[in-house]
């Protein structure tokens, strides 16, 4: 049993009418929904909530995290944020959707400016698997396709990832490294691009499976956590030199 | 369910009686016994058996394979190790245990020399984890010690693994990078370092740990299998040129 | 100064019409007057010589070689391509350019399969910087086209790059991993991928410059040669335990 | 020519007579004699200069950034670390030195807690190179050792290393990847273990060979700056379908 929370800012499909007629109960229900399986324990919390959501107790409570921002993300409360690095330094597993390539949590995590190309063109995007051995990728085609979807463009700002997954080809020639996994800590993170909120893409059984498949890959390992600081005395015997 | 098929070439058993002191069943089935687990369903083969244990059918019914070799690696036949390399390719996880290092099929994976430095004085090691995400870290301490263990060195000559989950201290002033995984093709490789054949490690609570970690880590992930070559018509219009 | 051999099979060029067109005096001269400066002495050497150009002194006096093969790998002797290996894992830089993806020396250093989709429509390529820090995309524009190229597309069957430097956009819908390094031994490989023999690419600027991006980046580091093997006695104090 | 600017905080050779007698000029100085080189042109910044010698026109002057800080991390003007990271983002080296793992501006970079095991015992440090085929390691031996040096141990908490260079080991039974690149935007970063401030450790030769390879390395690749943000037109047609 994983335990999974589903954060989501869940502002557009309040304010915008075109948002609200793709997700109307919200991304995150609409997630929910979509990932449901016996093996998941799944809650939902939004950036609304007391503590967005996710106070000390509900984040003790999570495996993995997953994180939909965009038009709120200065909205977000810094100390939440830390409190959400902390769990992923803990083992936390984070997964990070479109738009919240330029959330806080995820620019911590990243160390770098997380910036890259976007277009909204309704243009085609195909996702192409470049890592068939992953856990990531099982039960995928070599290559599927969202007939519309925001164009998201290299050079996309982050360190390299320990592993590139999947490659997105769009219709107006760009490429992107869509599916990224890194690890941080004793967290597993891993972005995944796709997720426009004008776009159906949250239904997609490709895009769910994805999202499902990563939620397994990041659970905590269960490693003892590292003694770090101070330590003494050695382990072995040292020459007396001094 | 994970179909795990053990092989050990079975020399230093039947020829050393100082390993079959240690082992007198065999590393196989010591290691078979110790991975006991309801979600593994075990099998052996030896260097001994008709195509070594490894006809086409075993293979086809092995998500993953454990390696142990050393004294008889040139007697294992280049039709065996191709057979084993393509069923990598396929997906099939293998785990090279110790001596592995030099076997055919590793060093066919690898592309490299895969040598490294050796002594044979007993000496202890220590095993640091380096990647406490990492699920072949799971329930493991921080570190662990083998009292005595035959030293590997660097430099090793691989690639750099893809992640890098154990370093080994060892008493005589030599480090090593004892846990490292790689994927190629569908199929994921985990090398671990310990395994000395007159040493007592394979009965070790840790050892058996890291190689029951990494057998459920190198199961085969079920992407599509990419479809390669001639690639016509094209996916997408290509404006006439020509 | 940094002595280049660039290795061309040179058979294309005088079996077809069409390629001789293109490139008259053979690729490898192509290539050597493209990449003329001060820094390097370059040689050329091609299939029909004796020892294919690659004696041992030739490899000896090399510092990078540049490897252009297609249609007649299988006639590039199993000796030499040993000892290109060797010169490798000894320190020589290694470019192998385009359908080399197929030669025994890359699938040799890479211990994978190589193959990857491909189709010959003469579409557009647009060569995307995805490292910008990386050395081998000095002087580059953030992309590049080439108007007319063979499309090569994932799933490549090689090992995760150490570091991925280019990524290629197709117009029929694929996407590739087009500029890759490796560190083998001690030689660094890059793969680069364009230079179909029916297109004038390695005339291009931005083609020229990365490959000689990448000879300067793969030349030799000069760390001490590894000592492997037998390693007494201990650079440290073991106590005695048996 | 490289520009390179040497950062120290100078606070310990300051305040502890035991420092001073093995940095009379300061670690800075000490580093700037050492690595004197007709292709490095040096200046040296600390803490106490107005912005800490780290103006807007400094860093905008300098290719190559060294980084010692250890007692004073938290009087580093948040504002400056901000420059820095800008800096790197653009392109300058950054090498950071020992206790500078826990500076603010390594933390930022790499996004994670940087802690790892210390102990100040003067114990032997044996630092091997893993990586023959990198620049770093050009002209080294395949190990060194440091007589007396605090020992770092694992887990270190950053992000698995882009390149691992060297590994440490220590007398008292720890390791340590005492030798990491990353990149980060169009810049690049060494992490270097070596450098407790009571042992003359920079005047090693080959610690200072490693530095001086190390800054040769972070110098800038030249490569576009990628342009991001809204990027329309597109570069290809798209066709019509809202």
């Amino acid at each position: 049993m994983i335990k999974l929370t589903i954060w989501n800012e869940f502002v557009h499909e309040q304010e915008h009418e075109e948002v609200r007629k793709v997700y109307p109960d919200g991304i995150h229900n609409t997630l929910a929904k979509g990932l449901a399986d016996a093996e998941l324990q799944i809650r939902t919390a939004t950036l609304q909530e007391p503590e967005h959501g996710l106070s000390k107790s509900v984040l003790a409570d999570t495996d993995v995290l997953v994180w939909w921002g965009h038009m709120a993300h200065d909205r977000v409360d810094d100390a939440i944020v830390e409190r959400v690095h902390k769990r992923v330094m803990e083992g936390m597993g984070l997964i990070v959707l479109h738009s919240g390539h330029f959330s806080k949590i995820f620019k911590k995590l990243m160390g770098t400016g997380c910036d890259l190309k976007w277009r909204e063109a309704g243009e085609r995007e195909r996702i192409w698997v470049v890592n068939p051995a992953h856990p990531i990728a099982s039960g995928l085609p070599e290559q599927f396709v969202l007939e519309q979807e925001e164009m998201y463009g290299e050079h996309f700002d982050i360190p390299a990832p320990d592993e590139l997954v999947f490659v997105s080809w769009f219709e107006g020639g760009n490429v992107f490294r869509s599916g990224c996994t890194f690890h941080r800590g004793q967290g597993k993170i891993f972005y995944f691009r796709p997720g426009h909120e004008t776009h159906p893409t949250y239904y997609d059984a490709n895009v769910l499976k994805v999202i499902g498949n990563s939620v397994r890959w990041a659970a905590p390992s269960n490693a003892a956590t590292p003694v770090r600081g101070h330590s003494e005395p050695a382990l072995e015997p040292i020459s007396a030199k001094n």
